[in-house]
């Protein structure tokens, strides 16, 4: 099948980015599975496709992309009048979605991700959690989170008044975090938050990704 | 003076990446300093603008925007048709310029910012420099520096055959690493990085950023 092909596995945070995009345009694609175990990303078949030896990578007919944001960016480009729109009707709309893809990326992320690192990836891999890390990066993602909630008081969404890739992207990190005990009470704690992502994670797009992650 | 202001100090990295997309595209802009030294970023009336409190905040017109990249990005689509175009021409273009984009702020910047805070920014702030931690990342950065090598065998730039976006947002972190004697052979180690970095630093835009930022 050519086509849209989506080299990854459902069950890493930035294929599951990609994944939500294109259901919620409803963009047909297969998922080719990426075996991390046996190291496939490192290998020379995949390294011509993505030279960093990460997932996920994108085909669309001729075209390869790697880094999750930049496919999710062309995709909701690609197919903008298809489905909802994502990615704002004008040059200011587009901007301001730009600035929170920008914040989740370089400051929500960054926060974030030790956390579920040390809770989650790291264990996985045989490396013990150091929860002084943990404690210590959670008080800097509970400063990140307020400035959201305060965000979120004004704006249903993070860029204003629709959904758009400005929240889709920090979904898979947020739903790992969510799902643990030592981070929820940080997300219940503020109700901005809590009502956006109540909604954004009801979304069908998003459900379907779940079930496609999950074992 | 309404029009574009630029809230920020030029000799910060990611002010420069603003104002060289915004001499690039010949928009004129004021420059509106911002006192770190007296912590002015972490009070109420920048608060009010960057409710994270880092440097730049752009302002055209109406519009509030941070995020350096989201910024470039703004410039580059609104004043798309003025001097030469930044983002590409069409959907497939733009989509390797943002892939690259992404490259940089996920992996380029992750590798090569601890060497540049260790050897200076650090120092600046009474912070002793940890060589353990710049040798553990220049080995990273240099791992890094051997994928783009090899991509600018292939392409005269990041994106293909034109300047673009891509290229642009590497400029300020490279101009300080490539200027660190600690850092600097890694560069000129690989032949293809150099030509690109020869090429784009000899832009009229960036050797006026370089005139501004210098003290």
């Amino acid at each position: 099948m050519a086509g849209v092909k989506v080299h990854g596995i459902p069950r890493s945070a930035c294929t599951m980015r990609v994944l939500a995009t294109l259901l919620e345009k409803d963009v047909a694609f297969e998922l080719v599975p990426v075996n991390l175990m046996k190291g496939e990303h490192k290998q020379p078949p995949f390294l011509a496709l993505q030279p960093f030896g990460l997932i996920p990578v994108f085909q669309d007919e001729d075209l390869t992309l790697f880094e999750s944001r930049a496919i999710a960016r062309y995709v909701a480009e690609k197919y903008e009048k298809q489905s909802a729109s994502l990615y704002g009707s004008s040059v200011a709309e587009r901007a301001l979605i730009e600035q929170w893809i920008e914040v989740e990326g370089q400051i929500y992320a960054p926060a974030g991700h030790p956390i579920f690192y040390q809770l989650v990836i790291g264990p996985m891999r045989g490396v013990p959690t150091d929860m002084a890390v943990v404690e210590e990066s959670l008080v800097k993602f509970e400063k990140v989170l307020d400035i959201y909630d305060e965000r979120l008081g004004k704006a249903p969404y993070l860029a204003g008044e629709s959904f758009s890739l400005a929240d889709l992207t920090h979904m898979p990190l947020t739903q790992y975090l969510m799902n643990l005990p030592k981070v929820a009470p940080a997300f219940h704690a503020r109700k901005n938050v809590m009502a956006w992502w109540d909604k954004i994670s009801a979304r069908p797009a998003w459900k379907k990704v779940i079930a496609m992650s999950s074992p």
